[in-house]
């Protein structure tokens, strides 16, 4: 017998199954990752998405306009207290629209992107609550100049 | 006797304490509200700030770097489950650094930035475990043509 994951290994694998879900465009596998309480969700650059409806369609949108998309987790850091979990990850992707002509594949496009996403454990396993990504525009080694606020 | 405010006027107050806190540059007071297990921050445009230590120093370096700045708090929803809760909110700032000459302020900047902030239940009241705020970049009411993923 294999031994029972651990919290962590179960929150680390539910956030693993989030963006393979996304890289497939699989909306189905989507749908049953996120809590069916209030959820939330921000997209890089975007305002707060607010409730599953809102948050659903958002990645109903994206996956119509995205052609290929690979997400290379790295930095992923898990902290489990009780039934919540906090996962921070850089999402180093890869991505393409749909191309002007048919059948070709549009510029693929690197991003550096970072991520906390919170999940809440319930009966069928660890939910997403809440997802943040946002892009880095700042250097991380001379933070020291950096004025940005809160 | 006024009632016993619920989890959710709580964590709003607790919300309400921490950008307080930044705006009056009370590095003691939001020191005492962060939580003392493992905690992660990102700024603005950052990379994940991860631990005690590194969160705290950053606040310190804005502290010193910003003359002035206030939130206006706009759209905050707050989800409570169990022990754990999930803050959104939208930071209109109005900021400003030093000046070049000694005495004067420097000029204010406006930004548009929103939060996802996620506080736990202490003994000593919510406490912040992350805070992850972002530049709002996209156009909120045609989201049809924005691509960007996850």
């Amino acid at each position: 017998m294999s031994p029972t994951p651990t919290d962590v290994e179960q929150v680390e694998l539910a956030n693993t199954a989030f963006y393979e879900a996304v890289e497939r465009g699989d909306f189905e596998e989507l749908s049953t990752l996120w809590l069916e309480d209030e959820v939330s969700c921000v997209h890089p650059g975007w305002p707060v998405l607010t409730g599953r409806g809102e948050v659903l369609r958002s990645y109903a949108l994206i996956m119509a306009n995205t052609e290929y998309i690979q997400f290379f987790l790295t930095d992923v850091k898990v902290t489990v207290l009780a039934d919540a979990a906090v996962v921070t990850c850089t999402e180093n992707t890869l991505s393409g629209g749909p191309a002007e002509e048919a059948g070709e594949l549009g510029p693929l496009v690197g991003q550096l992107i970072v991520a906390t996403n919170v999940f809440r454990r319930t009966q069928e396993g660890w939910k997403l609550w809440s997802h943040h990504g946002s892009p880095v525009l700042a250097e991380t080694d001379d933070e020291e100049d950096d004025e940005t606020p809160a």
